[in-house]
């Protein structure tokens, strides 16, 4: 017997008839004796609606009332899936975040979760085996009123209550079966994996593997949530899918968890990155900080950073790239206080992409930079920036050559084969 | 400078842009000077959408699952008239029943306000003049979930609103502009009346008015809270609009306010009646409540109830009416029952009306009845059946006749004259 959260998205409940396959799922897990709460999301297209009628009352309006009309959404999801349940014949009940309570911060839209009090949630698993039905993504600030986690955030909520209840497992139900070691859709070798560290997890969600928000990841890290990315779309009695200790997916663990480690374990990929270099910045102390103060304080996104002394050896060069929808407010801010950062130039180029090689083994071998940058030059794909972590390359190169780099990086790691 | 409480349903909140046609109904009393509190309904359409998801996620669900589902229109309307008013300037923020808190008995679905804490609300009218918007149709249980009053409950929660805050008066935007002396697509004569006491309007709600809910109704008579019926659907800032004492609608209040009290203010009616005779039942105690008691227990809804001694004197005829949906579930118990009841025979019509003569001053005025009888005799209808209360005479026609029986009782009262 073990505790367990099941979180299902937006389509997974997008109506009642994959509601009532959701329930399958969930009774499953309760036929095989675990203490199970569930966290959903609204049905597809609901958010979006919400979100609209908002837009359409006022272009800027109150973060209070937005939270507490978006978070219908997910009370709906919630009231339906418990109806579902008991119509199998399951003890359960919806929550809402207040009800909980799910504490969050004050920050309406965007809110954090502070604190949950799981107390009446496992003594209702303890005395009657009660499943408990959460709506995501939501729960209550300091001021009485809803806030809801931000797009995605059910994902977060999920984690969070595996954490408040002690669960075993946090089994994220998505419309993919698992993290695959590359973008199957460029490359048809791209295999599952049984198992990704946290570390390696967090590196891919942030790169373009959008399974999972990066937000429910690092909350996992944190707190030590073995979270299983799995399909919705199976039936929920196939062969192997109540199989406790090996199911089909992916486990994002604690590396310990992980015998075998492999020094590359994905390939990522992120398209639409512009990068912007300024030529001989004066060199002294705080023009980092005169060039990228001013970007973040009019929320442009700036990844790579690369800086290299110029020829002379008194000024430097500072690359960095946005995404491409924000080139054209960054180069506007940088133009516009140029005279202040003392630069001789602004050069620019859209239409990148970022390919990063991940493995938390590259901390302990070396050589795994040098065998990408060889796998590229090998196909002539000129490199135009490179910024590396300890479990992780990242290269900026054409976006016309995005399939061709993906693919060359997957094989040459051997990701190819079991 | 009053304190006012608007109610809109569900027509007048439909879409965007009606509800930004709502914000200036209530920008209007706030530019005034007034302290507003106004209470929404779901989007029209909305609250069937999921009611229907209930049943179609199971037939017989929850009740508690079905109120969390099902008030989540409203929040969605209460959020989106707030930030349209906060879009014109107005300070106003949304309140759902379990933040005020509204209390309500543990009835789920149809459940009772039992106490209303508006302190918080009255205390940001006289701090910062902000409009409390509320969502109408729900409180919050003893056990901590939402409840939700039933349908059409939105003008309960305005009512008990009203109260709460000791409102000079309660106005309910409706889809039409008042109540009238009777049904104008009956009787193009009819007039609307300025104020008609809450007795009167208790006896035309029931009675198939279906401006009002009934509970309403009573709620305000038992708390004398002024309520006003107007139209949502006039340009909010038309002459006289604004007019603090006698705005556009008609005023449901106390007999005393009503000076010049009428003999007869109004004609009500109810079609698809039908009647059920018993002939000679056993006259002996305890035989009605044998005869209604199983009935009740069936929910049918057993309406005008007379009795006569028989010719012979040793037993009697029981008439009563149900609604002709009930008719078949009623003589299917009825004659089961047949044995125990001991009646000779049982008789049935469906197909009826009840038409009603209304008025607080015909308590003090002999003759009323027979006016009534005398203009349907001239016009040979039939009686079937009669009932009076002290403000009321119900009278049992042929369907066929109402439109004939209501404009002539209309104009036999003097009802078509200004």
């Amino acid at each position: 017997m073990a505790r367990l959260v099941l979180k299902f998205g937006g389509t997974s409940v997008g109506d009642i008839s994959r509601i009532q396959n959701v329930a399958r799922h969930v009774k499953r897990e309760v036929d095989a004796g675990h203490h199970v709460a569930v966290v959903v999301s609204a049905m597809a297209g609901k958010t979006n609606e919400l979100v609209g009628w908002c837009r359409e009352a006022s272009p800027i309006h109150d973060a209070r009332e937005y939270d507490a009309i978006v978070a219908s959404g997910e009370q709906v999801t919630a009231g339906l899936l418990a109806i579902a349940l008991q119509e199998m014949g399951i003890n359960a009940r919806s929550w809402q975040g207040w009800q909980i309570p799910i504490r969050t911060d004050g920050a309406h839209g965007a809110a954090r979760i502070q604190e949950i009090d799981a107390g009446e949630i496992v003594r209702r698993f303890e005395a009657e085996g009660q499943v408990a039905v959460v709506a995501g993504f939501q729960g209550i600030a300091p001021d009485n009123r809803i806030a809801t986690l931000g797009r995605g955030g059910s994902d977060t909520s999920a984690v969070a209550i595996a954490a408040a209840i002690s669960a075993d497992r946090c089994d994220i139900y998505t419309d993919v079966d698992g993290v695959y070691t590359t973008d199957p859709r460029i490359e048809p070798k791209a295999r599952r994996m049984a198992k990704i560290s946290f570390e390696e997890m967090l590196e891919m969600a942030s790169l373009g593997a959008k399974v999972l928000q990066v937000r429910s990841v690092e909350l996992a890290m944190v707190h030590k949530v073995r979270t299983f990315v799995r399909s919705s779309f199976v039936d929920p009695d196939a062969p192997g899918m109540g199989d406790f200790d090996n199911p089909p997916g992916t486990l994002i663990c604690d590396e310990d968890e992980i015998v075998e480690q492999q020094v590359v374990t994905g390939i990522a990929y992120s398209r639409d990155e512009a990068q912007i270099s300024l030529r001989r910045v004066e060199d002294r102390p705080g023009v980092a900080a005169a060039i990228f103060g001013p970007l973040a304080d009019a929320g442009v996104n700036v990844d790579m950073i690369v800086q290299n002394i110029s020829e002379q050896g008194d000024a430097t060069d500072m690359t960095f790239t946005v995404p491409a929808g924000d080139l054209q407010k960054a180069i506007t801010l940088l133009e516009k206080a140029k005279a202040e950062m003392r630069y001789d130039a602004l050069q620019s180029e859209s239409g990148l992409t970022k390919v990063s090689v991940i493995g938390i083994g590259m901390r302990s071998h070396t050589g795994v930079a040098a065998t990408a940058f060889k796998a590229l030059a090998a196909r002539s794909i000129n490199i135009k920036a490179i910024t590396t972590s300890e479990i992780k390359i990242s290269i900026l190169i054409d976006g016309d050559y995005t399939e061709l780099a993906v693919r060359a990086l997957h094989g040459v790691y051997g990701l190819d084969k079991a």
